[in-house]
């Protein structure tokens, strides 16, 4: 429910202190819509935030969480061609989810009005207080103090307590060192069986992101203007750098999380330099003017980004591999730069050619081909692996 | 310069009241990265709304600008390889653009800030009154009087009006009725060669756009939430659909112009019924659930809408069509339905098949073949045709 977030505060339901259900998608299994973790929030007035599904299984959601607040406890309910109600509930993606859903405690709630970058509670007690990460995810963040609580482990003798810790640290590390999320089961120790309910593993349910990717957009203009949004809708932390006096200053440029002032390869530099850019990182060279472009794409294609594409005509494309090479860029290197950038659309507006250099992104990051066919003239899977 | 419109009254220069210095591009020939109309203005401050050229020509034209507004006078400028200052300005596209540059007259600054369908103005005579249209545009919107202010023909003789209003009727109702742009050189009848002033043709300068394209999205959940901003920046008027009560009222569809909560299917009918639709409206059936989405493809897939897309997997795609076929569709009009929907890029979060489904429909609008390849690897033209 990490995406939930940022949209929670501002809320109405939430705003009132309305009892809430939270919907938590806990495993996937064929082809789904939405990952595990994806969650929806119901309100007892009726209002919902958030799908799970894109639309077919979240009648029966709502209709199990309203049972929820009537009634309370909580429920493992599963939706797929298997279940008998597949039909009822129109799962038509062909595969099957199962979702997890009980009132949305109070610690829940203060976790996630804290917009963290990741989350752990139980989904088998919820009364432990849940765990919150805002700073990039490892479990050296997690004091041993949230650790107990999370596991309900106050007054257990001290070996069982570093036993089931050790163990959940092991489980819980990978998932946030990839930003995944997922369920994760904590047997308990050997020998601690007494009693039914000592007996059944713990269920923590982890989620986690990794901090946003950073997108270098360089030159302010009308292509610029369009790329913003879409970017900052793709989840990068995007900052915009023209050196020209007055045009980076312009109202249209607000939605870049930072502006900069300054030659585009000097900023590049110092960023990489400080260990701000890594394989994650994507530039954009919509400058148009070869006297900043070369001397940026020259230190830019010699970093391991994921990214590095450069507006332009083939006339001028051509002529800036010319000028990279003849500057001592490695030719090796110039199979990094997609120039001209974007896919083959026959865009002509910023707004067109912003998404199809978006489309040839998002295709390079997914290890998609070089050519993009439309899905419905295929036959293949349509989710290729998964997100970066 | 209609594409300031929506940005003119928030521009600080403007409300400033700030000398004004407009720069238009009125002719371009070979590739160059904006069409004819796109505008830029310069303050007597030094801000900036607004590029021409994704960056290549704007410093040379902020130079002349700043000359304007010092020492008075218009301009036309040529920027290109042909030009000996090519080199200087940067105009590596290569292709010439024809910018002309004057102050903006206070009839200009008032027809910009009501934000126009179209606008005509004069660029041999500052002083004449510009004319704007605010509704779908043909010529039978301009008054008389309106033609006579801006043509210049106040206590001309009757017949001599009558000529040459008969003539940029004739030259500005095809350039209006198709949402272009472009320069207009009306000559004076003959016989009214008196003096120098009298033989040069009047220069108009014709800005105009079509009303905004239609787009239908059908299913209120997280693909539709981030479509629906790539679709505004693209131009379309969207109209968020969806029949389940509560869905559709969430705050994160605000962006939508209008919000239905009704049977899709319906809305499309009444709809088309009404006139609404026409063969620049686009529909994206999101709801991933047949019993919206069957009957709604049985009505889109009859009208001649540009682009009808519908999310779900592959087999719930086989099984719509199927559906389709069962309940009467003509098989010939399932070639229109684009399902699974979006361009195979690995697309995983909502707002990366938010970009696959943007791209495949910028591409279909286009014209362009069903698989895009990036431009980097290709060597064909970068612009295919006129925007849709």
């Amino acid at each position: 429910m990490l995406e939930l977030g940022r949209h929670f505060d501002g809320w109405a339901p939430a705003r009132d202190g309305e009892d809430l259900v939270v919907a938590t998608i806990v495993a996937t299994s064929g082809s789904t819509p939405r990952p595990a973790g994806t969650s929806m929030l119901v309100a007892a007035g009726g209002g919902i935030l958030g799908s799970l599904s894109g639309g077919c299984v979240e009648g029966a959601v709502v209709a199990a969480a309203q049972e929820i607040l009537s009634c309370g406890g909580a429920r493992r309910e599963r939706f797929g061609y298997s279940a008998e109600d597949a039909f009822a509930v129109g799962l038509t993606c062909g595969g099957e989810l199962e979702i997890h859903l009980s009132r949305l405690s109070e610690p829940e709630r203060k976790a996630l009005a804290s917009a963290p970058v990741a989350l752990l509670r139980r989904l088998d007690d919820d009364g432990a207080p849940a765990v919150t990460l805002a700073a990039p995810s490892s479990v050296a963040g997690i004091a041993r103090e949230a650790w107990v609580g999370l596991l309900g482990l106050e007054g257990a003798p001290e070996p069982v307590q570093e036993e089931l810790l050790a163990r959940a640290r092991t489980q819980v590390e990978p998932l946030l060192r990839q930003g995944r999320s997922g369920l994760v089961r904590v047997a308990p120790p050997e020998g601690c069986h007494d009693g039914e309910a000592g007996t059944r593993p713990l269920e923590l349910f982890v989620e986690s992101r990794l901090p946003a990717p950073r997108a270098v957009v360089v030159g302010a203009n009308d292509f610029s203007e369009a790329l913003l949004p879409v970017l900052k809708l793709l989840g990068f932390h995007v900052t915009l750098c023209d050196a020209r006096p007055g045009f980076a200053a312009q109202a249209r440029f607000a939605p870049a999380d930072s502006v900069e002032r300054t030659w585009p390869h000097r900023y590049l530099e110092r960023q990489a330099g400080e260990g701000l850019l890594d394989e994650r990182s994507v530039l954009f060279v919509l400058s148009h003017d070869p006297k900043f472009d070369v001397p940026l794409l020259l230190t830019a294609l010699r970093l391991d980004l994921a990214y590095v594409g450069a507006l332009g005509s083939r006339r001028s494309d051509r002529q800036r591999r010319a000028s990279l090479v003849e500057q001592g860029l490695e030719p090796g290197l110039l199979d990094r730069l997609h120039s001209p950038i974007g896919l083959d659309l026959g865009a002509v507006t910023p707004a067109e050619v912003a998404v199809s250099i978006a489309a040839e992104l998002v295709g390079v990051l997914h290890g998609a081909p070089g050519t993009a066919g439309s899905l419905s003239r295929g036959s293949g899977p349509l989710h290729h692996g998964p997100p970066h």
